[in-house]
């Protein structure tokens, strides 16, 4: 069994986090988690998306917060932007690196985009062409890559199709996501060798939420098959407070806890991610969603 | 990669899960629960305990419960039995088989039993004795093998000393027990990789805590060096029900979900898993420590 020496976490919490909370998180609040995920050591932090504030009124202030972030060198600030005005916006806002995504289902891309896989992918390739021209860096998602809510199963072949298109376009890293956390450890590894087909596993992140608890091993299964880029949120952001194990993206903390113990260089320390993880939920007024923070705050506490 | 085309499940909900409940379960409920798994197909269900009441009330009913049960044909019913006085009392219960336990850490030994490593041995090789000549069938759990709560780090030779012993001197399954739930996956599959030059790899059992969020990842890292038995408890039971992520063992919806995803097959129907984890959480008063339940149970209810 072979895994990567050093995986890179993709932390998404300030994002994909916190647009699924109900409570508005002010601009400073967000600024000062994301310098202390930066503090921890985590080199790229998705902060915010430049999409409607009618639909996301939580991402409203993205542009205020990219602003006021003190940026370090070595870390990256990407924000997601869904089409070209988002793009605007973001480039505005002096954003260097962007994440589009679009979906492998054909429902969830009509209710979540409006718009058929084929039409997604046009869209993507003239937000591509602008960004590229400004000299962004830009990553791409797929969603619903191990399941649909609306459909159930997904094709593997649309996957794969989606990924070659926007690897071939210029994305420099491919996250699949596992939207509804549906997937198990074999399906998300035969998914990744499928699309490392045509994709450099190199270029693959993990994306898995823990709805089901099964994002820990699918991401031991795919990092067997290469993948060395796994995304996650801090405390587990996006989960629904109020229904234990309602849970939405892999906590950053089972994972860098899973990777230190497995001796995977992360480059993140744990104490300074237990504060960030802390401070988030002190604001949120809840415990963080991540068993092993919960476990190791309550070992702190004594 | 490899993995098992069977895993049996040992259901310990009953026992490690409710011993670790606060509120005293009555004989009919347990045994309600107990026929409820049967019924989902689970083939061993650990009933409970002949303790000292005096140290864990809640295994008060063990006899009770056992005699009230409708036993099955093909479902074994083992109870645990800490020494000759409970053997005897299981004995006298018409208990058919029986599960000893011995701790790897030899501060857990000396706080848990009273007794160092080397003499909880000999007091099994008693109990054993006897049990073998009255006819049972005898299962072997070793504590703290992947960490101690006073000790930290354990020795995989001592856990490896303590499997041999007990496999030579006739229990038919050694069961590796993370007890407080730190272990992390590589580590996991070198215990067992170490433990199974002495015993055979189709006689051990992976019981994982998941205190830290690890146990599913555990679990498949383990399946790929041959384990193809898993010990977990329905709803999570035993975890601390005021506290998201303070679960006690991996929950069996959260095993059967991954197995079953895995096509792994397990015997057990996740529908009537489900009825029977609501209803013993019911009873609880509370939501199951268990994500793919939560999940699963919500998209029931539409």
């Amino acid at each position: 069994m072979s895994f990567p020496e050093r995986v890179k976490i993709v932390e998404v919490g300030p994002r994909d986090g916190l647009q699924n909370e109900s409570g508005i998180v002010p601009a400073e609040i967000k600024v000062r988690l994301i310098e202390m995920l930066a503090d921890a050591g985590l080199s790229v932090i998705e902060c915010g998306a430049f999409v409607s504030p009618r639909w996301v009124p939580q991402m409203a202030t993205s542009a205020e917060v990219f602003t006021l972030i003190e940026q370090r060198d070595g870390v990256s600030y990407p924000m997601l932007v869904p089409n070209l005005k988002g793009l605007e916006l973001a480039l505005e806002a002096g954003v260097r690196e962007v994440a589009l995504f679009a979906a492998a289902s054909e429902t969830f891309s009509q209710k979540n985009t409006n718009c058929s896989i084929a039409e997604s992918i046009d869209r993507f390739n003239a937000v591509i062409d602008r960004a590229q021209s400004a000299g962004l860096r830009i990553r791409g998602y797929i969603s619903c890559v191990l399941g649909c809510p609306y459909e159930g199963e997904v094709s593997f072949d649309t996957v794969a199709m989606i990924a070659r298109e926007l690897y071939a376009k210029g994305c420099y890293e491919i996250s699949l996501g596992d939207t509804i956390g549906v997937g198990t450890a074999g399906k998300a590894r035969d998914l990744v060798e499928l699309v490392a087909r045509d994709v450099p596993v190199a270029k693959l992140a993990a994306h898995f939420h823990d709805t089901y608890g099964q994002a820990l091993a699918n991401i031991h299964a795919v990092m067997q098959s290469g993948v060395a880029v796994v995304d996650s949120s801090v405390a587990g952001l996006g989960g629904c407070p109020y229904a234990q194990g309602a849970t939405g993206n892999v906590a950053t903390e089972d994972v860098v806890y899973m990777l230190d113990g497995m001796g995977i260089e992360t480059g993140v320390d744990m104490d300074k991610l237990l504060e960030a993880g802390r401070f988030i939920s002190d604001f949120l007024g809840r415990e963080p969603v991540s068993r092993a923070a919960t476990a190791l705050l309550r070992k702190k506490a004594g």
